[in-house]
């Protein structure tokens, strides 16, 4: 498959009387310009004589001028001191190495550091197109990447982006998401940085789901701050909870995800180099990865579970980041809230020992917390849960939230009941009695959302059951929360056509 | 890696005062299909109630309606009957087949013959956007096609086309393209036709080059017919001589051809395909393929072009077409002009037995006609060629070529040297004595399509030497023609920039 050479084409300048106001332009007949091989948006090389040469992006015309002729945007042809009929020879700059690298990638060949940034930086900077972008996406799935190649391609997106670089050591807790509820960040930070270590968290928003840990945060405090904001919370509270979008980490990854999205296929491969990627671009050096597996999560089976986990720690070693990746197997939501201010509300009622509080869900960040000082080496092997339990028992914890919290914006003295929620609700009941033997994740999210989730922060619904519980008939599942009768009325209809709870 | 499952949402319906004038169209707030993984385009089912459903497309909007409302073009309200507030059970129709046809070549599997027909007739279609015809694109490097596949794609690729079905037995010859001049097929067409076989032929335009077929043509006849016409003027002459893209043969093709460029990549077995997917929509029962091998051609090497025949053999085989493959060394062009008019010269010259006819041009035509002659056991082994030479010397291919040219619209009577040439011309000389040694194609290309080939039609190159000619310093190496001063003056400037003969 030979790559063809381009044609270098001799025109006759002609002045239009259009700006751009930004990059410089030449027009080029539709016809000649594709039997040329030169398509819109091309980069060309103008040349008049050795002195007056320039770069300019390539449009199609029909009219603007005639075949042989090259029209020149004002700033071009003011700036060069171009007259009608100067004869330029055009050719095409030679196509960008990301677009060679890209083929490379294609007919199965491994690419250098050097080949895949220059993909990483066109991608971010929107040199490469989407079909371009979509050839590289694609190209992923060609062969396996190695280990040497996924390490390039998380540096390259990192170094595309915004780098966080402290001299302080910082640790990070990342979940790969895909489980209802399961705000355990919400809890690590804040018993971590009690203890005094760094740790800065950069969060996302839902993506398809009916809350992320930046919506769910969001209810307690602002989460969009600029660089130096952040980093004045992070000094004055050893962290933050913000929304990682609001900072430019790892750009390419974001255009990436949106072609991924369009086939709803991400490889695990690719989804271990856009977590690392930010971790990279955050200056992480210690790192606890939730990755729960099941039937409903991202993840399918505790063996692909571990073949994950053991990639995010080589990739780590190759970044001198410490991994340590747990893996639990999901079956149910954890905690009891779904959606923003629910979810918020178990947070708290965690961090303030409400009577109330959602067990799972602290026990399984007193379990991420632990590890996490463990890995850091805090404490010896198997003390850190108990550290970690401590730090709720005696209330540091919520004393560093209400830190970050008030840092953010927020107000530092909200007591768990005092999240708003949905003023209208609508109690789901069982219809028979019997054990629940099923939860179904996706049929909650699909109420959640239906009911306006994340949209309506206050929306979302309340479990009343576990999985396993044995219930008697009309005892209460779940509850529905709205802000509007009608949403609440879309969110009915999505409990009757779907059933949360399965009763044997 | 799963492919989500789609959310069933509920909204409640808006009238809006929009019509689309065609399909129907429901907006939705873009935040809220995002997370619901609806993407602008996606087509969605709506149903109100048992009786009321309709399909329909989704725009995204940020003003028209607030969260929770599909907004409904004036098609849609009007038709179901539906007041404001009414609710509708929205959900994703099911990802088109091809799409998930399409992962799963990505991830390395064969296709069915139903999933690659759902994916051409999507590409043909447009409900595959580009974006997803890239994936598919991309698909064909990540493993080679078996030859069930290209089997597959060929007849789909076909199959969603116009098909020309006739019960007479009909021949054909392809050039797979790539050298400049090469005018074979306008000299076969008739040979083969004078002696009553049906040879319907559909050319392209130039994609990439000086001129195609149909350029070639047009300079003696209108070469754009509807497909009735066609079958007239092959009922009424055996042959024709057309351009493809005016009839709608294989669809998906030409969409999937302008990804490729994108890239400048296509595979040998892609090339294949899109040959044969034509010829199974003409309806070919034997064809003869000219495949030229070169270091400028599009085929590097014997061995590789042994490969390919192989294929078009097998693949042909598959279709009940005979196929045989012509393999020729090419290094330098054939016949004397390049250029649409020059090129037509040369063919006129050869049917009407010109004194200064191209013999390299007469004698492949001879070749590619005697095979295809024998191909179609019209006689035996070896006798193909003598009675493709005697249609010739008796005038019968001018007779059936004229014949051609009248009823597609032109003047039958022309005479090679009556085939206007560019008025202005300019002659390049051999600066010193020798051999030639080289003769660069690609160089030849580019000059000529810098005196405005094929765009005018008058332009382009006639060749005075050959490869391996003796010379002498100051003869004529080759002319430059083109229809005006400007034109010509580029052209004059490509040869500068160009050694066309290499002498030593």
């Amino acid at each position: 498959m030979p790559i063809r050479k381009r044609m270098k084409m001799f025109y006759r300048s002609k002045r239009l009387d259009f700006q751009s106001g930004g990059d410089p332009i030449v027009v080029i007949r539709e016809k000649e310009a594709e039997n040329q091989g030169i398509m819109p948006g091309d980069k060309v090389f103008l040349q008049w004589n050795k002195k007056k040469s320039i770069v300019a992006i390539v449009q199609y015309t029909n009219s603007k001028v005639n075949f042989g002729e090259v029209g020149l945007f004002k700033e071009i042809w003011q700036k060069k001191d171009i007259i009608d009929g100067d004869v330029a020879k055009v050719a095409l700059e030679s196509r960008p190495e990301s677009i060679k690298a890209i083929n490379k990638k294609l007919l199965g060949h491994n690419l250098s550091y050097d080949e895949t940034y220059s993909i990483m930086a066109d991608i971010s900077s929107g040199k490469l197109g989407k079909i371009e972008t979509t050839y590289y996406v694609a190209s992923g799935f060609a062969k396996a990447y190695t280990m040497l190649e996924l390490y390039y391609m998380t540096r390259a997106m990192a170094m595309c982006g915004e780098m966080i670089n402290s001299k302080i050591k910082v640790v990070d807790k990342h979940s790969i998401g895909g489980i209802p509820g399961n705000r355990t960040t919400m809890i690590v930070i804040p018993i971590i940085a009690s203890l005094g270590l760094y740790i800065p968290k950069a969060s996302s928003r839902a993506i398809t789901s009916p809350s992320g840990t930046a919506d769910t945060m969001e209810v307690l405090a602002p989460v969009e701050h600029p660089v130096k904001k952040i980093n004045e919370i992070v000094r004055k509270t050893h962290a933050c909870l913000v929304w990682g979008g609001g900072v430019n980490l790892a750009p390419a990854d974001d255009k990436i995800i949106r072609i991924e999205k369009r086939l709803s296929l991400e490889t695990h491969d690719k989804m271990i180099v856009s977590i690392m990627a930010k971790k990279v671009a955050m200056g992480v050096d210690y790192l606890i990865i939730d990755l729960p597996y099941g039937e409903t999560a991202k993840v399918h089976s505790l063996k692909i579970a571990q073949k994950i986990a053991k990639k995010f720690v080589s990739l780590g070693k190759m970044f001198n980041i410490k991994v340590k990746v747990i893996t639990t197997q999901a079956k149910e939501p954890i905690g009891a809230g779904i959606g923003p201010a629910l979810e918020a509300r178990d947070v708290l009622r965690v961090l303030q020992r409400h009577e109330l509080r959602p067990l799972d869900l602290e026990r399984k960040a007193v379990l991420l917390a632990g590890k996490l000082l463990e890995l850091k080496k805090f404490c010896r092997r198997g003390h850190g849960k108990k550290i970690a339990e401590k730090q709720l028992l005696v209330g540091a914890a919520w004393e560093k939230m209400s830190e970050i919290i008030k840092a953010q914006g927020g107000c530092s003295t909200i007591k768990a009941d005092e999240v708003a929620i949905g003023a209208l609700h609508y109690e789901i009941h069982a219809k028979k009695s019997g054990r629940i033997v099923h939860l179904d994740n996706r049929a909650i999210n699909e109420i959640c959302v239906n009911l306006g989730a994340p949209h309506d922060k206050v929306s979302g619904i309340h479990m009343h059951c576990r999985l396993y519980d044995k219930i008697n008939k009309g005892a209460k599942l779940y509850t529905l929360y709205a802000e509007s009768q009608g949403r609440l009325d879309l969110g009915r209809l999505a409990a009757k056509n779907n059933t949360v709870a399965d009763i044997k």
